[in-house]
C-alpha cells in the first residue's frame, strides 16, 4: 500500500471519531478533499480559530453555514495528537483481533456506497471482514420478543443461512440475539453491527454470543472507533447500516414504535426490499410488522423461500401487476417514451401507467431522463 | 303493483329456478328482453323444438352457440306447469315467513347491480328484507378456524355491529358462525347468504343460529329457489353476492386454498376493498390471508376500526403511506409542482415521489399537467 493510501486510511480511521454516524457535511468534505487533505484543513481551521483568527469557508451563505456549524463540532473532537490517539485504538482493535476497513477495500462492502454522503469513514470490525462481502439478509426485531418471534427468527435464520446467505442484525436481545444464535448454530456466517465500539460488547449479556460470531467466520461491526458508547442517536443511525449492507431486511416481530422500524424505514428508502412477518393481531409484538404491513412498506414474509424471494427482487424482480408487465413490455432500453406514448401502446389509462412506471423504477427496472421512459440497464444496481 | 310488474316479479323468480348462479347469457337474455318475454320466448322455444321444429337464434355465429346451449339448459329444467311450481316455492317461502325480492324493489341491494349481467334475477329472503339495505362489512373464514380466529372474529364483529354496520356471512361453520352469532348477541343485524334454499338451513348445525338470524332483525338469503341444494358450484358463485353486497370484505383466517379466498377475489374484481387478518405464520388457518397479503389483495386489518377504515375507503381515501403523506402536504390546489422540487421539498427520493403521485393520482388526490403536480379538486371521484 502506498503512504499516501496509508495516510488516507488512517485519516478516514480519525474521522470516524470524530464525526457522529450519518453526518453529510462530513462526508461531503471526505469526498471533495480526501479525508487525509480535509483532516489537514481541520487542524489548520483549529490553529487559526484557536489564535484568534476566522476561517474562511466555501460555498454559499447556507453551505458556509452548516460546514461551520459542522467543523465547530469536529474540531472539538479532534484530539491534539490525534496520530497517537489513533494508534491507541487501533492497538486495542488489534488486540481484539480486529481490522478496519475502509472503501476501497476489496471486502468494504458495496452496499454501503448506497448511502452517499451519510455513508461511514470506515468500518471498525472484530472477526472476518470477509463476512460483509456475502450476499446477506437482514433479520431484526424486537427486544421485548414473544417465543413465537423467537420460533420464526430460528426458522428463517436457519433457512436463510443454509441457502448459504449472511444473517445480519444488530446484536441486541430478542429477535437479534436469535438471528445471530441460529445462524451460528447451523454454520452460517452473521454480521453484528453495533452501535458502540466493537470493544466493548453491548448489549454485556450477549457478550458471550458476540464473541463467538467475532471469533467465528462472521464479524462484529461498528462504524465509530473502539471506546465509542452506544448512544440513542448511534443506535437509530446504525439501523441505516444493517440496511444497506443487506439485500433485504426483514422486521420479525417489532412493538407500534420500535427500532425496528427505522431499520426497516432506511431499507425502503435505499430501495432495498422490506419484509415484515405477520403474527397474531392480538400480540403487540407484532403490532409494528403489522403497520409496515397496512403501510404498504413491507412484503408479507412467512417463511425462509419467501424471505429469499423477496432479497431475490433486487436482481431479478418479477413484475408484481399485470398492469408493470405491459409497460416493462412496451419498452425498449433504445427508445425513450413519453407516459402518453405508453399509455396508448398498452391501452392503459395515464395514471396507471404512471404508477406502473413509479413501482419498477424503485425496482430499478425503468429509468427515465428528461421525461422518456426505457428500461435500465441489466445489473444498474448493486 | 300493476299487473305487468307482478308478473316480471313472478318471471324472475321462475328464471331463478331455470339458470345456475351467475349464468351472464340469461342476464344477457333478461336484460334485452324482460323475464316476462324472456319466459315466453322459451316456452315458445321448446313447444317449437318438442314439435320436432328449429328455434331461429339471434346475434352471431358464437352468441347463437351461447346462447343455444344455454337455452337448451333452460328448458329441460322449465316445469311445464311453471306457474304452479311457482306458487308451490313461493308458499314454501310463506310459510318461513320470506319475501321474494327482484331489482327495483326498495329493498333491493344496489350493490348488486355491479355484478352486470351476472347478477341473480332475484333474491329469495327469510327475515326481514330490510336487513339488506343497511352499509353491510361481509366478515368471512375458514370453517375449520381456530380459536385465535374466532376470537379475532368475534372482536371485529362485534366492532363493526357496535358501529352501526351489517355483518354480512355466509352461514358455514367457524368464521362464518362467529360471524353472525357475535353480531346477534351485540344486537346487531346480521345477513347470511347461502348457496342452497332458504328452506334447508346448510349446514344443519348452524340450523338454530341461521334460525335465530331469520327470526330477529337480521336475513337469510339465497339466490336460488326453495329446495335447492346447496352444490360447490353454488357455493363458489354465493360468494359474489357476499362480495357485491357489501361495502368490504374481511377474511379473518383461511387456509391456503379456500372458499373464502374466492369471495376475496370476487370483491377484488368488483372492486371492493379487500382486508386480510395476519395471524402466526405457524398456523395452516391463516396462511390464507397470507396469500392475499403477499399478493397485494388485500390490506392488513388487525382491528374493527381498521375494519370500518377500510369500509370507509370507498368514499374518502385517505392516503396509504407516509410518503404519500409527505407528497400530499408538500403539493397545493393553485401552483403546479415538479417532481424535482417535491423530492427536494419532502426529501424523498425522486422514485418514491413518483410513485407516491402515481398512487395519489389513482386515488383522484393530485392532478398534473405538463409535469406541474397540483392536488386535485376535492369531490373529483366518485
Amino acid at each position: 500500500m502506498s503512504a499516501a493510501a496509508q495516510d488516507e486510511r488512517r485519516a478516514r480511521a480519525v474521522w470516524s471519531g470524530l464525526v457522529e454516524p450519518g453526518d453529510e457535511v462530513a462526508g461531503a468534505v471526505l469526498g471533495a478533499l480526501g479525508a487525509t487533505d480535509a483532516l489537514a484543513w481541520l487542524a489548520d481551521a483549529r490553529a487559526t480559530l484557536e489564535a484568534g483568527g476566522t476561517v474562511d469557508l466555501p460555498g454559499s451563505a447556507t453551505s458556509r453555514r452548516r460546514l461551520g456549524t459542522a467543523a465547530a463540532r469536529w474540531v472539538r473532537r479532534l484530539d491534539p495528537d490525534a496520530d497517537a490517539a489513533l494508534d491507541r485504538s487501533l492497538s486495542v482493535l488489534d488486540r481484539h483481533g480486529g481490522s478496519l476497513l475502509v472503501p476501497g477495500d476489496t471486502e468494504w462492502p458495496v452496499g454501503l456506497d448506497d448511502l452517499g454522503a451519510s455513508a461511514p469513514p470506515c468500518l471498525w470490525i472484530r472477526g472476518d471482514a470477509q463476512a460483509l462481502t456475502a450476499a446477506s439478509i437482514a433479520l431484526i426485531g424486537a427486544r421485548a420478543c414473544t417465543t413465537y418471534g423467537e420460533h420464526v427468527t430460528a426458522e428463517l435464520a436457519a433457512g436463510v443461512a443454509e441457502a448459504g446467505w449472511t444473517v445480519v442484525s444488530g446484536g441486541a436481545y430478542g429477535i437479534d440475539a436469535a438471528a445471530h444464535r441460529v445462524s451460528l448454530a447451523v454454520g452460517g456466517p452473521t454480521v453484528a453491527v453495533l452501535a458502540g465500539g466493537v470493544d466493548r460488547l453491548h448489549p454485556a449479556g450477549n457478550d458471550l454470543l458476540l464473541r463467538r460470531i467475532a471469533d467465528g467466520a462472521g464479524a462484529v461491526v461498528s462504524e465509530v472507533p473502539p471506546g465509542s458508547v452506544p448512544t440513542r442517536g448511534r443506535f437509530l443511525l446504525r439501523n441505516r447500516l444493517i440496511a444497506a449492507l443487506t439485500r433485504a431486511t426483514v422486521v420479525v416481530e417489532a412493538a407500534w414504535r420500535s427500532g425496528a422500524l427505522s431499520t426497516a424505514g432506511h431499507a425502503a428508502a435505499l430501495l432495498r426490499p422490506v419484509g415484515a412477518v405477520p403474527g397474531p393481531v392480538t400480540s403487540a409484538a407484532s403490532a409494528g410488522c403489522h403497520r409496515l404491513l397496512r403501510d404498504a412498506l413491507a412484503v408479507c414474509v412467512t417463511d425462509a423461500r419467501e424471505v429469499l424471494e423477496l432479497a431475490g427482487q433486487v436482481a431479478a424482480a418479477p413484475p408484481g401487476s399485470d398492469a408493470e408487465v405491459a409497460v416493462l413490455e412496451a419498452l425498449t432500453r433504445r427508445t425513450g417514451r413519453q407516459v402518453e406514448h405508453l399509455a396508448a401502446i398498452t391501452g392503459l389509462p395515464e395514471p396507471v401507467v404512471r404508477a406502473s412506471l413509479g413501482t419498477l423504477e424503485l425496482g430499478g427496472q425503468v429509468e427515465q431522463d428528461q421525461g422518456l421512459w426505457r428500461r435500465a440497464r441489466p445489473g444498474g444496481q448493486y
